[in-house]
């Protein structure tokens, strides 16, 4: 399987990530676009994630909750700036336990031979915001649903 | 006359921009957030704005439309990520005639001894995009849309 590309180049307010799936673009952008999809493969195993609100247009708000096995719950939030299917998403993303940290997030998918590259760059506010993400454990995190991400869209 | 401060650093992906206001900060974030007023000082003065849209809430649409003596339209559009009123707007912009090149921009007022200290930043999606904006001659056209906004604001 292939594995998650995550570049944080020191000094940089961006993260990009980028990682291939064996799926075709449809099918990959689907993943990201509905619901019932997305709870299967947002987060870590351990959470289970609740899509509150994905209002995919223009203005169009979108909020996502985890929990985990305590009832505790995690909640991120954003508006979309752009929605073109099936190549391409840009939205705002802010966690609510932190509020008034920013970031702007774009999602490219290209085919290629049947493949799907997925690239998912987040910009932030600033390095140290950027940086406090890297710290907060993203890798491992993004790497695991990347993994889930494969499982749903992956046929064998 | 305060000048502003614009701030682009090498290899980065962000622009900083900050002027101080001799005005209080109700009335600069009102001069930020009145379609009447944004009309009288966005942009340079050859061209006529005209507030489209200004809907100040989490997934609210904005769009100015400028107009030259020819008749010829540039729009710029975005969504409203964060309006905290008087101290902090966040929210993307879109040039329309460059489509698909996005930003955040953070608007921060901070008042000091009854004066107004703007911070404006827009972060890029790349250092080619922001350096784009800087080669537009972006310095010319904020710091004479910054003096407009001063003599909106400033009583003698």
């Amino acid at each position: 399987m292939a594995k998650l590309n995550f570049i944080a180049e020191l000094g940089k307010q961006e993260i990009v990530m980028i990682r291939v799936f064996n799926a075709p673009r449809d099918l990959v952008f689907q993943a990201l676009t509905d619901p019932a999809m997305i709870q299967q493969w947002w987060g870590p195993r351990y959470l289970t994630t609740t899509v509150e609100k994905m209002d995919l247009r223009h203005g169009g708000l979108w909020r996502y909750v985890q929990k985990n096995q305590e009832g505790h719950e995690y909640a991120f939030r954003g508006v979309y700036h752009e929605i073109v299917s099936p190549e391409r998403l840009v939205y705002t993303i802010e966690f609510e336990g932190m509020p008034g940290h920013i970031g702007l997030e774009t999602i490219t998918l290209e085919e290629q031979d049947g493949k799907t590259i997925m690239t998912d760059k987040g910009v932030f506010q600033s390095v140290e915001d950027r940086d406090g993400m890297v710290q907060s454990g993203m890798e491992g995190g993004a790497t695991e649903s990347m993994d889930r991400l494969a499982e749903l869209v992956e046929k064998d």
